[in-house]
């Protein structure tokens, strides 16, 4: 079996190193593997199957004889060493937003849109995290009965602001249980133990974050539905690493729950957790480190007017994993078949 | 000034407390006041305003000679009490959900239908605290632009379960940051740390829980729109004491956001937080212990159709407080002029 040279750009974010537990999980076939990082980073020594691989600084000749980049590093970084890599014959999967809505790029999520991947030329894009984790659930009933509208609110993660924001609930929380004083926020802009933040990203001039227009503007391009319609509302939470959403969705033709349980039972990257009567649903605690996403309390909209068909639904999953990581090996996975 | 004799029913949980200080906050004209609760609390003391006041079993003879009756119980409780109150006379302030939907009972909140109080025999119902803190900023705007529809997702602190749920989410996150093992929840069922729970009540036959349900049930009373659709998806959130929602609403006529920040601007009970550029927005910390809705992130709904209108906003306040113990005095208070 032919094997692949393998970078992870960005390789000590909390991300890179989910990346590389995946590789080892998904059996990926590693040939060789290079892990870059900033200058501040090289020489640590970072464990991969049993192997110390040491951190190398990402300078434009760290790309030669690679075959796969995954991108885990922030929008800057991505921007200037994703063309690197491409001029030198790499493929990269890349987790930053910096190219997801670029034409020529394909945003893929592997239960959706594996076919896109196809059309790479030499950039693959992963969406964002909320984007996936509402998506993985949507897109079944959308095959069954067209979502035409997307209504969503999303409870998102500290680990979604990276290794600092862990560590600052952590820290926080950690305060709180020795009766210490808190000390100043830094990774969010407000305490977040025992508060909830409505802000992630910046503000659009609708008055919309740059986190809440994901999921309209990554939804239309993986689903391939350019008039989907979305009103999402990203509120950060003191949870660690699991993004839940409450997500109501207006359908072109009913759809009952259980005609929606049904198709969710067997859906790829799904686990249909949905058993009212004996407290069973998606919760943040339970998705923590594994790859699926979890969905359940599935209802009819009672609010859709007659002549309308909606349902309301709850899932939740891993932001590091399937919102991130897991995604992109699935899909360099995808490039190696 | 006449003075109104008192009785607290319930008065050792977190809401009973609250409406003890409420009675001072709000220079409830106090003649005399009882402290009722169950036999198991009798004898011990609460101050209120300088003064021990012994806290005594409920029972009948209790109600002998008292005006004004807030109920802090739970539906059992004030089941069994609050007729035999009335029958001696008294009006109650119910903060139980036993009679809010009793055709017989005005449901109040005093910045929406305070009409409704003089319609009272003898009972007049507190609403549930979510409904309360969605429909204080919803309703101007129904005023201005006619509300046909709402969705919330809510995110409910820890103290809607009262004191043992407060008690328990302070000792789990105690435990965490003393490096403990986390003890068995009791009074949720599942650990709240660093979760979010999904089911606030019993589950009802459509699949909503029994909060789910109060907006749409006792908003259509509250705002007088029997025709009123709501679907709510109601979560537990690790927040000690301030509920908050994401809420888009749909609306006969258009309002655009700048004319829903003018009308919320001054309406009562309300504070606009709503400068994103300066992030500013409602937050459960800064809304805790005080009693207004704080409401922001006010932005037209992008997913209506053609043709209709929205807007979606994020709301937040203080559960026991507007959610619950202020609201009931403010309708006492009203009894009283």
């Amino acid at each position: 079996m032919r094997k692949y040279n393998v970078a992870i750009l960005g390789a000590t974010g909390v991300v890179g190193q989910q990346m590389l537990k995946c590789l080892d999980e998904q059996d990926f076939p590693v040939g060789n593997i290079k892990l870059l990082a900033s200058a501040r980073s090289a020489g640590k020594t970072v464990k991969f199957q049993d192997t110390d691989i040491a951190i190398e600084e990402a300078r434009d000749e760290a790309f030669d004889g690679v075959d796969i980049v995954l991108g885990a590093a922030e929008n800057d970084i991505a921007q200037r060493f994703i063309p690197v890599a491409r001029e030198k014959g790499c493929v990269t999967v890349d987790n930053s937003s910096a190219y997801r809505l670029d034409p020529d790029v394909p945003l893929v999520v592997p239960e959706i849109n594996p076919e896109d991947i196809a059309k790479h030329k030499g950039i693959i894009a992963n969406p964002n995290c909320a984007t996936i984790i509402g998506l993985v659930p949507v897109f079944p009933l959308h095959k069954a009965a067209g979502v035409k509208r997307i209504i969503a609110s999303t409870y998102q993660a500290a680990s979604g602001a990276g290794i600092n924001g862990l560590r600052e609930l952590e820290d926080q929380i950690g305060r709180f249980g020795r009766g210490e004083e808190m000390s100043d926020p830094k990774a969010f802009a407000y305490q977040l133990a025992f508060n909830l933040i409505p802000q992630i990203g910046g503000f659009d001039e609708n008055g919309y974050t740059s986190e809440e227009m994901k999921m309209q503007n990554e939804g239309r391009k993986i689903m391939h539905v350019p008039e989907l319609r979305v009103n999402c509302t990203c509120i950060r939470v003191p949870v660690m690493r699991s993004h839940s959403e409450s997500i109501t969705i207006e359908l072109e033709n009913k759809l009952t729950p259980d005609e929606a349980r049904a198709i969710l039972a067997t859906a790829p990257g799904v686990k249909l957790v949905d058993d009212p009567a004996a407290q069973q649903y998606p919760m943040p605690l339970d998705t923590t480190d594994q790859d699926l996403i979890f969905v359940g309390r599935i209802r009819e909209d009672i609010s859709a007017a007659d002549g309308t068909y909606g349902l309301t639904l709850w899932c939740a999953g891993d932001q590091i994993r399937k919102g991130a990581a897991t995604n992109a090996v699935q899909i360099a996975k995808l490039l190696t078949v």
